[in-house]
């Protein structure tokens, strides 16, 4: 089949997000849209609609996944397209829904330009990207992947009690295992980067090659409660001071590592919390990310350095890992058509590493996967405020078209 | 009046001591006994019912405070021993009732040694020194002496909404403000030291010339939220992070001030407080005693520097003084008279400052007051591990009644 030279409807792409956005919107032009809300089936129910109005046919599998597919001329696995349409509370309209809007427009691109494909073209949204309402997040991508067990996922709960399974039957997208994305030509996801650098280096387009690794910790540091008043200073055991020192030490050490690495002390607890006791205990998160294994390796070591280096006032120090994730390489040759699809359209463009978590990240596992960027203004996400220009998403886009109608042409 | 050579019961003192413990007394052997609760009636009862035995006459006033007075044979303003018997949640059985106990032993001892006073002996409890169901702490000695407005004080409400009006109603120790104490020849408060000195050094007797002046700040550091996996180091704007450092540089300094300086970071609040998320704002206090307002002024000065210096990752920082209170001297020759009931019973001592806050405080505005401290093993108080060897109570009380016995031999 002869590629063909086709761009997407900005227009048409920027009222579909609007439209989207609808279900859920907050006062401040955000959304929320929990998974499995009653928000969530709204939108899920509009999806559908417009898949089924541009002859696709709608399969809903038992995580309430669902596959809007465009028929091929030849019975091959499909080129799939897609991200999830489900929010935090108080999120933003482009995070996940822009990756399913994309597909839709990519579709309705094709359909309008008469475009039969040879490969089938499908649309994936996946349930609970977020784990906002129910943990973990990527629950249904990982169950996809085997990286979840599905019994153990319709037995968590929200913050009301509910299961997802109750909840995802309520919203009637309870459907069928059989129906499952078990094998595809590939998975593109186009996704906000939800950080700053694109942005700040005046490209429109990531080409991401890995999501990081990660390890994240919890630092406990345990010393003795005083009266702020009447215990000498080298008398006491103050948690806190020793925490102080300990962090201050721990980010000095992280910070020679490797300029890419990050690590974020961003849960602390101070006990009793109470301004004229001397704290006891300091719980801290510590969490760290870089795609080299190695370099996360060194991060370990120096948290293991915590607990038996010892400490000043006699603190006990003890570190626990919370867990860790290795890094994922995305497929190598997805990369480059999609590289070559922004460079054909003459885009600045960089490659770059996810840090945030993806559903790709998990379909990788088993199927050609890699995901576009666009910028994120101010690098915001998972807020209010969270921005891409319409004309980014518009170029997103058209590089998933390019993508699509390379692979198509192969 | 010739002065007479007694000593007290010790086991009497130690038997009163448990029996006090009893109304309130928790699992561990500590006291929960909050400022008019059922408890605190039970205990004000079991008070009154034994000084009535010893021929005392009670008179409570209009803040529930209890003055229990041995009759003098010339009518002079009376030699006053006190404190408090409200204790915090989970509190410990010495802090506070300790004063009351040892007036209590004092006066036994007198009675039953046919001692008649030619100067009144009055005993006091105080009302609500702790503030642990109503603030603020030290209410109704503050009232006494003009510190607090009583209009204001009985509207102050319990974490149920009750006011402390209707709870003193309600126990039936709603008074008279006729009687409130107005003048009196010394008040004496006897009270745990609440810190670890005297024991650390193997004195049993504190002779306290004053209670620290301190100032408490709250220092708030506002930075910017974002993903924690997705932003760069050096486009991060870490709250925490800059809290860290200011924090680091604020104890080095505070140190090199004055070795008697004691400060204290026990609030810390960390938003958003996840672990994928970069903390936008961190609040914490800081809370400086000493005696001296040259170093307490210094104190200020570094903590006035936090603003104006700015800031690494420029975040902003803000400081607001919560309070201050000044150094409060006790009465020199009160002091002095201490000291030498001390040195008469041949007992290990040091003069040496509160850290804390007490009733004398207060009370020393308006007439000659002193306070005598012993040993609080670890250190500890308002806890349920709040320990004091029943021996330092007894010498504690022996100086205490041999102070008496000076004032009235005068």
């Amino acid at each position: 089949m002869k590629k063909q030279k086709v761009i997407i409807n900005g227009d048409r792409l920027s009222r579909t997000l609007e439209e989207f956005a609808d279900f859920g919107r907050t006062e401040n032009n955000g959304v929320t849209r929990l998974s499995l809300s009653e928000e969530d089936r709204q939108v899920r129910d509009y999806f559908c609609s417009c898949c089924k109005e541009l002859g696709m046919t709608i399969q809903v599998d038992d995580m309430g996944n669902i596959y809007a597919t465009l028929a091929g001329l030849e019975n091959k696995p499909p080129i799939v397209m897609g991200s999830h349409m489900d929010t935090v509370k108080k999120g933003g309209r482009f995070d996940g829904i822009l990756g399913v809007a994309a597909g839709l427009e990519v579709v309705r691109t094709l359909v309008e330009n008469n475009f039969q494909p040879k490969i089938p073209i499908m649309i994936v949204n996946f349930t609970n990207e977020e784990g906002a309402r129910f943990e973990p997040s990527m629950m249904s991508s990982g169950v996809l992947s085997g990286k979840f067990e599905k019994s153990l996922m319709l037995q968590k709960t929200d913050s009301e009690g509910n299961t997802f399974e109750n909840a995802l039957d309520e919203i009637g997208y309870a459907g069928d295992e059989a129906v499952r994305l078990k094998e595809a030509t590939a998975f593109l996801e186009l996704h906000i980067e939800q950080g700053p650098i694109l942005e700040r280096e005046s490209l429109t387009i990531g080409v991401v090659e890995c999501v990081l690794g990660m390890v994240c910790y919890e630092i406990e540091v345990t010393g003795e409660s005083d009266h702020a008043g009447t215990t000498p200073m080298n008398m006491r055991k103050d948690a806190f001071f020793t925490a102080n020192t300990l962090i201050m030490e721990a980010r000095q050490k992280l910070a020679m590592l490797h300029d890419e690495l990050v690590f974020t002390m961003g849960r602390v607890n101070v006990l009793p919390n109470i301004h004229t006791v001397i704290p006891n205990k300091v719980v801290f998160s510590l969490e760290a990310r870089h795609k080299d294994p190695k370099v996360i390796k060194q991060v370990e070591e120096i948290i293991a350095g915590f607990a038996t280096n010892g400490s000043e006032n006699d603190c006990e120090i003890q570190v626990k890992k919370l867990w860790d994730r290795n890094t994922v390489w995305f497929d190598e040759s997805i990369c480059d058509l999609l590289e070559q699809s922004t460079i054909s359209l003459g885009l600045p463009y960089k490659r770059m590493v996810s840090g945030a978590g993806h559903d790709a990240q998990f379909i990788a596992s088993y199927i050609p996967t890699a995901m576009i960027f666009v910028p994120s203004i101010n690098g915001k996400s998972h807020c209010e405020e969270e921005l891409t220009a319409w004309e980014d998403c518009e170029k997103g886009v058209n590089v998933l078209l390019e993508t699509v109608l390379t692979i198509q042409s192969k």
